[in-house]
Order: C-alpha cells, then sequence, then structure tokens
C-alpha cells in the first residue's frame, strides 16, 4: 500500500450496486489525495461504469474481478459458507492479508458482520463486534452503539461498546475525555432493567468519563459524546428516528403542495427549507462502523444513494487516518494485529 | 352518577398544578355537554382558578379537597404508602368506589402506576397493567405499549400487551380487526432475541390479526394499528421520537430566523408551516392509558399545558364512552368488576 489510505470497495452491495459505488467511489478518489481505492466485483459491472466515467486506467484505482453476489437477503450463515468469491467477502479478506486498510459495503449486514467476524475476529478483549453510527444532536453530534447487532448483551457487553465507543470517538473527533452515557428509561440511577443498572455498575468504576443514565431525547439533546444501548434498543431507536424523520418531511412536503397559495409560499421559503434539509440530511451521517474486529470494516445503508455511499468511504478513509484501531486496541490493553494495525497511540 | 361520563381529575399534578389542570377542566365540559368533573386537589388553589374564571359553583362540577401532594420524583412506594390523602391517591379512590368512572392525572407516572395498581388492581387474566399511547403516523394512528411500565416481559406479557392494546382499539376507533405488529429488528421471524421471538409465536396463536414484526420505521408508516413492546423499548423509542422532533422543530426555527430575509420568507410561509405543525403537535396526543386495571386511568405529560391537559381529559371520555374496559376484559373471558364496569359487548 503506497498510498496513506487504501479501501476495500464492495461493489455489488446495496440497492443500486455498481452504479451507485464506483462513482462514489471515483468522487472519494478525486478529493482524497492520500488515499486508493480497490473496487471489488464483478468485472464487467464495474468497468460499464468505469468507461462512462472515463475513469479507466485512473490512478490510485484498481479492480479486484469477484464471481459471486451475496444476496440482501441471504442468510448470513449462508453466505458465509458458501460465497467465498463474492465481492463482501473478497473486500474484507483484503483487510485482512493487509492489501487494505479498511472495506465499505452497502450488503447485508448480517452476513458483513458475519464474514468480519469469521475472517478478521475481535480484538483482544472483546466479546461481540458492535455496530456503531453517529447520529446529529443540537450540539453537533453523537456515538450510539450498539445499533443492532447484539439483540442481548450482558452487562460486560454493554461495558465494552463504553470503552470501545469512548476510544472511537477519541481517535475521530479528537476529544480527550469523551463522555459516556447508558441509553435508560430515567435519569435515576433505580431506573432500568438489571442489566443496564449492572451496566452502570461497571461503566462507573470503568475510568471512563461516564455521566449516568441518558434517556431516549437525551440522544438528540446530546447529552453525551458516546450512547450505549443493547443492539435490540439501539436498533430501534435508530429505525423510530428514521421513520418519524421521513413521516416529518412527507407531511411538510404536503403542506407546502397543497395548492398555489402553499406552492408560492414554498418556492419562497425554499432556500431556507434546502438549508435545514442538509443540515438534517441523513444521508450525511451515513456509514456505521463494525467496531471491535481487528480491521475497519463501515456498513452502509443499502439504500444509499452515490452522496450517501461517499460518505460512508469517508468514515472509513477518517478511521484510518486517526488510528482508531490502535486507539481502541490500546483502549483494551494491547495493541491491533493485523495488516490495519498501527502503533498504539492513545 | 347522573352524568354519563364523571372524570375525577388530579390537579395538583404535573409541572404547573392548578392553573393548568382546572382550566383545562373548565374547557372539557363546557365542550363536553355528557360529562362532569370532581377537581381534586387543594380546596384554595383550586378555588382561585375557579374564582379567576368565574367558575364556581359550576354545573356538573364539584370539588374534593385534598391535603397532601405527591412529588414529581417522590419515590413510588412511599407515595403509595404515606401519602393517603394526596390528591392523585384520592382521584384514584373516586374511580374504585364508583364515584367517577376515570380519572387523569399529570404526576408522577410511577406513584399514578403504583396507586393505581393497589387500588384499582388488575383485570382478571392480566399479569401487568401497561402504558399505551397513541402516535401520529403516514396513515393516521396507531397505539403502541407498553411505554415504560414494565422494564422486563415474558413472551405471555406481551401477549397480553396485545390483546389489551387490541381491545381497546376495537372500542375506541371502532375498527373490528385492528392489525397487531410486534416492535423488532428485522420483518424476518428469525430476528430478535428469544422473548420476542416466542411472543410472536403467541400472537401468531391468539386469534388477533397479528401481522408479525414490525420494524422501528412501521411505528411511524402505520404498519400495524398496535403496536406490541417491552416497556424499555418502548419508552426509549417514544422519547428517542420526542428528541428528535424537537431537534427537528428547534433547527426549522433557527433557518428561520437566520437573518431578515429568512424572517421574510417565514412570515409568508407561516400559514403553511403553522398547518404543519397543527398536525405533528404532540399535545394532540397527549394522555397514555394505563392499562389493564379495573379502572380507567390516564396519564398526562408533566409538562402538559391546558390544551394537551384537555386532550388527556378527552381521551378518558372517549374511553368510558366507548365502554373500553368492558371490551378488554371481555376480551380475557371475563367482564370488569368495579364501579366503572358496563356490560361486556365485545
Amino acid at each position: 500500500m503506497s498510498e496513506a489510505i487504501t479501501l476495500a470497495v464492495d461493489c455489488m452491495g446495496g440497492d443500486h450496486g455498481p452504479r451507485v459505488t464506483v462513482a462514489a467511489a471515483l468522487e472519494f478518489l478525486a478529493a482524497s489525495p492520500d488515499a486508493s481505492v480497490v473496487l471489488v466485483g464483478q468485472g464487467d459491472a464495474i468497468d460499464v461504469q468505469l468507461r462512462r466515467r472515463k475513469a479507466q486506467g485512473r490512478e490510485r484505482l484498481r479492480v479486484r474481478h469477484t464471481t459471486e453476489v451475496i444476496a440482501m437477503d441471504e442468510p448470513p450463515a449462508q453466505a458465509l459458507r458458501s460465497k467465498k468469491d463474492s465481492s463482501m467477502r473478497v473486500a474484507v479478506d483484503l483487510v485482512k492479508e493487509g492489501s487494505a486498510h479498511a472495506c465499505v459495503s452497502a450488503g447485508n449486514t448480517g452476513a458483513l458482520m458475519a464474514i468480519s467476524r469469521f475472517v478478521l475476529k475481535t480484538l483482544p478483549g472483546i466479546d461481540r463486534p458492535a455496530i456503531v453510527s453517529v447520529l446529529p444532536t443540537v450540539k453537533g453530534s453523537t456515538y450510539v452503539l450498539d445499533l443492532g447487532a447484539n439483540v442481548d448483551c450482558t452487562p460486560e457487553h454493554l461495558l465494552q461498546f463504553g470503552l470501545m465507543g469512548a476510544a472511537l470517538v477519541a481517535a475521530v473527533e479528537h476529544k480527550d475525555r469523551p463522555t459516556v452515557g447508558l441509553l435508560n428509561i430515567g435519569s435515576e440511577d433505580i431506573k432500568g432493567n438489571e442489566i443496564v443498572k449492572q451496566a452502570a455498575d461497571l461503566l462507573r468504576e470503568s475510568g471512563l468519563n461516564f455521566i449516568g443514565n441518558v434517556e431516549g431525547d437525551g440522544v438528540y439533546k446530546g447529552a453525551a459524546d458516546v450512547v450505549v444501548c443493547d443492539g435490540f434498543v439501539g436498533n430501534v431507536a435508530l429505525k423510530t428516528s428514521e421513520g418519524l424523520a421521513q413521516m416529518l418531511a412527507r407531511f411538510l412536503r404536503e403542506e407546502f403542495t397543497r395548492n398555489v397559495f402553499t406552492r408560492l409560499a414554498a418556492l419562497i421559503a425554499w432556500p431556507v427549507i434546502a438549508r435545514f434539509r442538509r443540515r438534517v440530511d441523513p444521508r450525511r451521517y451515513n456509514g456505521a462502523t463494525l467496531l471491535g474486529l481487528r480491521g475497519i470494516v463501515v456498513k452502509s445503508h443499502g439504500s444509499a444513494d452515490r452522496y450517501a455511499f461517499r460518505r460512508a468511504l469517508e468514515r472509513a478513509a477518517d478511521e484510518v487516518r486517526a488510528e482508531a484501531l490502535a486507539r481502541i486496541a490500546a483502549r483494551f490493553g494491547s495493541v491491533a494485529t493485523g495488516a490495519a494495525g498501527t502503533e498504539a497511540t492513545a
């Protein structure tokens, strides 16, 4: 790897495949002189996109042909067992063998987690990887984990999520001692189920900057830099938010297109609304990291468009630049091994 | 009870007390000729509000003086044990003794649940009461339960929530076979933790119109008339939604007040935005029912203003009119007992 950052891009994943992934990768490359990409997927399909964009033979760009594709609804175990030459699998393999610092896929989440765990293994001291994503808040942004990898968590798992999340935020957001909160149904210590209460005890003694319980509304109030929860709760909270945001956007659109007068109002208010929309555009926050692995793996939303997928690529690159992996490993008292490993700097 | 509906109103609960609760009760009375109210709380404080509104001696209105008040942060067990003459306790007692069909409080949720459970008891066949609230969806509205009463639920509890919720929707929304969904992290049957999977089996065999799993975004898409979840998940989803809505409202306001041009745009777009706001106004949906008790108890948001509290009163009245209690009891193979009991009509 001559460039500072090499990303392996699963070009076949997601709802749109190479049309979106290849285009996004080219935009990313143009904006990131320190990066190179390996486009992984069916060579013909990728070539069509490269030709269309006159990008064949472009610098810092390689194509790695694969023959198989993992379907969005394919059982993870089957994908892991039988699709050794799938674009997703090979992208992860490239990280493992040291040909890429990170990989990005918009494919099947369960399959990506299963393959990443099998190929890369977890970092020492980490039982289970977690899915972490950034959400906007009134104060800036917050990192929430787990978002769906682990439906049943022990207090120890929640503690590990806190440690990993804090290390990631320290690395990527340059915050020395990020605040960590525990998602709960009340702010008092006595609230919640037994697992959450025990997790609070562990977090309190962890040396983290633990601020206690955070309620659901605290997430968007920016109550903590890192919000810890089990994957069931986190996934429901994230998707409920998506659903609400879509509903509100739809209602706003309906009101502004109701008749000729409201359409006129929309025309005049358009610059303001456009600004508002940019500010809360979920595509900006696309790219969830599979945290706790011996390698950086970023999952893009399956429905990601070019802009959204590019954001996921940028997230992966940011984590490589920030040496996030080494910092997380250091937090657990060891140094990351494997290709993407760098010196512990935490 | 000569009128069709008598509501006991805890006037001391909530962030604003009698100033809001008494005013809302008077508005409710004026709009509901079939209803009467008992204002429960400190006589002087209530009288001040009645005098201010020239409502002393008004028809269909009584005052029941109480000496104690339960604080918003008071431990429920303590409130239950030691505050026998609190406005909340007496309001629930009035339901128990048959002097009111339902009670409404904006006070301490935990205390209201503890007192209601102790005084009224649960309906036969129901292990635990649940908190249910109505949320807007792109198709209309949906009932979600539990929203925080039960942090640990067995599959049987979730089944009971489904049965109760469906009976409530059948009664209040006049839907014959409301659809019931199970909140989960994927639409496939294999998703979720063991409890949710077992709950799905029970719901499938229950005779309910069970449509399977509903993901977080399905709530606001109106995927089901009733969405069932444990109280931890439901509470987080509800409060996360509140937080997101507040953040979006704030960002929209910030964009429209950025400078003189955006303020002008706001002026022109104002009627449209006002219509949008009315449509998603959370105050319209205020009033969560404590479901599964031998009496109707409605919890208002603590921060409710006059309009919001009035909506909670209207919700209680609607449930009395719809004979919701008897219908729920009938669903569990028995008839509601106690004062508010009516004949089973389901």
